[in-house]
């Protein structure tokens, strides 16, 4: 069964100290709703994807969606690492193509600033082996991408300046967007010259985390029909996992998982890298969108800094990507980001993106590329729309 | 499209101190390729149902799936407080009934017996409305569950021995079950001599936690077949919410969301519950099986106690319940006791069960129903066999 995204919203992300988690997500939640013409009643199921150890609601779907008004409506709360939006928008899809209810909704929230900074360093830091890896030898996230990073410049002579480059464009586009945590344009050597975090990357490579959220309503073909004129249609969606441990993985310059789902929603949506008008991936740091250009298949492997050197990936280039500012400039409130990347998708096959990063849309697909931890998971979603 | 159980595995729950939980799932995750001949290779998806406060992992979806030999395969951890386990067996159908892949697995664990038990405590008391009703009145789970108790016996009249027949049953099947924890019979007197919990609850009133493992492979109908000869396939699903907050509830004698979520899986199955051979209800405490009886509708409203009573419930009365020994002396590890429902009733629908616990299977169907929190949550599953 066909499903499409029939309703989107976006809380503004940030430093989001005027409201607590159910509040937030209830921003999102009703934008979407505003956005489909649909209410609470409408919905059949509703997947949150938030990892909730930042805040105090121990069963947080629960809070939220009463909050927002859903009771009695089935839920779940989903996590697969950073990807949990992406699991999210999936569980939801399966609902719906399982034909178990017309419409669901995803929705990903996260509230990560009412804890302390090394707090939060120590719970992502952990998202790799626990045992292994952080309790032994201190790895945290930046750590572990310090590893992919430098694997990749010393296998294809990637450059410090390619990073930069990736969160310059990212935060020429976060400048543009409402809804991104940081809209500053930076430069080349102010990222270069920004404090070191864990060689190669600095301070201006690593995306902020913060707090935020999305929301999405999916409908089964006949009920989008109905909703809206411009369904967006769900086309293609792979997943695939990986290890926990990054000494177990069979090398430093790629990540398996981004791939193996690329392939997998590629193969279900029958189109190719070439057929994309724009993508959004991963960006947590700077080498993770090179590390997705490669993966991807955006171009072939260890191509992935002449894609930024030429600019290919701005609006205007040959495959734009992470043209809303992606997580370096929106900010990473982790269960959102997922719904965030596919509510950018939606709104720039809409045609509806703000001027200055609307992207040319004539092949008529785009694609979310959502990584969970350091590829322990990842999540591709493709949406076509008419 | 039909989805069938085709492997079944099972831990054995209690104080597991001898395996961590990546070991644990393995247990279980073995015996159900064992049990289906089928191997990690052939899984198309993993959903890992684990609460995960109570251990190091931060992922453990990811470690959990990476020892059990599951790389690359997608996964997702699902939370829906107590009712986890179903909420996975759910996303895995829906995997499969979607189209997505063809075989996935329901993979439940908890380990909770490394905290102290305050800390567990602590963490299950917050199930419910955190800010308002444990931090201002220091509601715990007991306390929950003993206002529904005390709201059933002032609007119906039921006797503290109507729920101590309750444990009565579950103990007696509980020492029949090798995989249960508690393996004692107990009287009606033992258990209101019991140390009182949260009057009318004693002692005796309440499951333990504990660590445990279940595991569930789903397969299409067309791959069920060549499987295995006795295929038990999933003919009814459903699932509800509500308020987080007790004193928003319509009535502190029922629980909404098991009636809806039972009636939504009676529908999609086409049947009513004189149409089932056995059932497993979340009975967390003594009075949740008696509120599970009349709200999934084995009796009407009211006549719960008479069931038990007149042991009704038992493997050889009119509608068998919790044959396994239940939550009661199973013990319940939250995330795997959806799974270990499912277990039990394929099984019993196989005509599998040790002596002197398996019920008459003549209509061939059977009932899982999974509440999470005081009714956050309810998921309901009707399996049946050809």
């Amino acid at each position: 069964m066909r499903v499409g995204v029939v309703g989107i919203g976006h809380a503004k992300f940030g430093n989001r100290t005027d409201v607590n988690v159910n509040e937030l997500a209830w921003e999102a939640q009703k934008l979407a709703y505003e956005d489909s013409g649909l209410t609470q009643d409408d919905m059949g199921f509703c997947a949150v994807s938030t990892l909730g150890t930042w805040y105090e609601e121990s069963l947080p779907a629960v809070t939220i969606t009463e909050y927002g008004g859903m009771v009695p409506v089935g839920h779940v709360r989903c996590e697969s690492a950073c990807a949990a939006g992406s699991a999210a928008i999936h569980i939801a899809y399966t609902r719906v193509a399982s034909g178990l209810c017309d419409i669901a909704m995803a929705l990903g929230v996260e509230k990560m600033t009412e804890v302390d900074t090394p707090t939060t360093v120590e719970l992502i830091g952990r998202s790799g082996s626990y045992m292994w890896e952080f309790e032994n030898f201190g790895l945290t996230f930046p750590g572990y991408y310090a590893l992919l990073a430098s694997g990749h410049m010393a296998r294809f002579g990637t450059g410090e300046e390619d990073l930069a480059a990736v969160a310059v464009k990212n935060h020429h586009y976060g400048s543009l967007n409402k809804n991104a945590y940081l809209k500053r344009e930076i430069t080349v050597e102010k990222v270069l010259s920004s404090p070191p975090i864990a060689w190669p990357l600095k301070f201006l490579d690593c995306c902020p985390i913060n707090d935020g959220a999305a929301a999405v309503i999916l409908a089964s073909e006949e009920k989008a029909r109905k909703i809206t004129d411009t369904p967006i249609w769900i086309e293609g969606l792979g997943t695939a996992g990986d290890t926990a441990n990054i000494c177990n993985r069979e090398d430093l310059y790629s990540i398996r998982s981004s791939t193996l789902a690329a392939k997998q929603a590629y193969e279900m949506a029958g189109i190719g890298p070439r057929d994309l008008d724009l993508v959004e991936v991963h960006d947590c740091f700077t080498i993770a969108e090179i590390l997705a250009y490669e993966d991807a298949g955006l171009c072939p492997k260890g191509e992935g800094p002449r894609l930024i050197r030429e600019g290919q990936t701005y609006h205007d280039g040959d495959i734009p990507v992470n043209i809303d500012g992606g997580l370096k400039a929106k900010g990473h409130p982790i269960g959102a980001t997922g719904c965030s990347m596919i509510y950018e998708i939606t709104r720039q096959l809409r045609g509806e993106a703000e001027k200055g990063r609307s992207v040319k849309v004539d092949k008529g697909y785009g694609m979310a590329h959502n990584v969970g931890g350091t590829g322990h998971s990842c999540y591709v979603t493709i949406l076509g729309r008419d």
